[in-house]
């Protein structure tokens, strides 16, 4: 099933995906809710954010090749992290499908992407295993964890290198049905294919993240977990537009611009 | 102006302080508000963590023995941060004044507390000036950035060092008056004073880490910045009580205990 968070003549509402149409519904996602009879044509909605996350949380260096090749672009040997120790993102940063991601003026360069699996969980999890982890998932959408990498090897946290207003496009929409070992994430820009990874080949799985959070951090519904990403990115320019696919849940397309230009 | 957020009969409401009583209030505390007309007495109400922020910003490394002691702990030489690029913390961790700080069995045995001051945003910030970074302060509070070292030397991310569920005491109010140049932070361990600072003599100023946040992060009614700590803290033990006064803010106080014991 496929959640939507919409705009329609002025109102933000939440709806299901069905065709061509959207079924707005009422309540919580994570719990009661009901049709309420309107439906709308997704093609002349707006899409929001798809929920505003408690906490934001991120995996970083959780892919083989992104590791490896973001210490070979610093000259360093490639360092794998020895446990799953999640990080954190900031909901200010958050934009939505087709929405503009700006660059400020004074940032430099090395504007990335970083294409992503975004896990939703659904219901509060505290000392959870490994084996019971994916009854706590809600669902997925697709994230783009923009970084600027000159700021983010000279800052002394992330807060502009990676935070900066609207570098956390997430969306387009909430899909509660993936094949994880099927799935494939697809990045293009201006059309064109610049990675290509199996989503689910992550040196820590989905399963071991929320294990080993919930140990000491409960999560709540609506809480996020951003995977990581694989590869590495060239420096994106001013008007490029950034398209990452993953098999069975959509497409989020962002297109980049420099405030000022 | 006193606000405290706080439970009686079962219900979670906000309310004035007004001497030993409460008024209680209805609406947006950081836009239209008003007086129920109904009261409570406040040592017979439970008091609740006063606001979930949207986002939850820290400053580290903001005093200079708080950054000397530490270093030496570590046989490094101090290294002050260049600039004020601000942190985050989860909000998983927050937990009310004269609630219980609960220590995981697998913890080490390095908990310290942090003594902080608590910034409250009241109005949206971008792009502010530090000459008028105050104007968007709805008021203040304290904290208590519970942190465990090995976990904090040894893991990639801070999120079980600083962010294990109800390692973040804030409270016990919001006080909107606040003489910042006259406020004194003092500590006690189990009564006995362990640290007192002046609470304004920060590396960076309240107004710089505003100022250059919002240069980059949208600020919104509701955040916070927690600014720091002095000093540095003895190992704390099961049943440590630890209070942290701060001048015209009140009192935070909470007991520490090792799961299981």
């Amino acid at each position: 099933m496929r959640f939507v968070r919409y705009t329609a003549g002025g109102t933000t509402s939440l709806g299901i995906i069905e065709g061509e149409k959207i079924a707005e519904i009422s309540g919580d996602l994570f719990g009661q809710w009901q049709r309420t009879g309107r439906h709308h044509t997704l093609s002349a909605v707006t899409l929001e954010v798809p929920l505003i996350p408690p906490t934001f949380y991120a995996a970083g260096l959780n892919y083989v090749k992104h590791v490896k090749e973001a210490a070979e672009k610093r000259g360093e040997e490639p360092k794998f992290p020895p446990q799953a120790d999640i990080g954190y993102r900031a909901v200010n940063a958050l934009s939505a499908h087709d929405t503009d991601v700006v660059i400020p003026a004074d940032a430099p360069d090395q504007v990335q992407y970083e294409g992503e699996l975004v896990v939703i969980i659904g219901k509060t999890a505290r000392n959870v295993s490994e084996a019971d982890a994916l009854n706590y998932v809600f669902g997925y959408t697709i994230g783009n964890d923009v970084s600027e990498r000159t700021w983010q090897r000279g800052d002394r946290t992330f807060f502009r290198a990676k935070n900066t207003d609207t570098w956390k496009p997430m969306g387009p929409w909430i899909e509660t049905d993936l094949d994880l070992d099927a799935a494939m994430t697809v990045v293009r820009v201006n059309g064109k294919e610049t990675i290509r990874f199996p989503t689910n080949e992550m040196l820590y799985s989905i399963q071991t993240f929320i294990a080993r959070t919930s140990q000491y951090c409960t999560l709540v519904p609506g809480d996020v977990l951003w995977m990581g990403t694989d590869g590495t990115s060239p420096n994106l320019q001013h008007n490029d537009v950034v398209e990452i696919d993953i098999t069975g849940l959509g497409t989020l397309r962002n297109r980049f611009v420099r405030a000022g230009m």
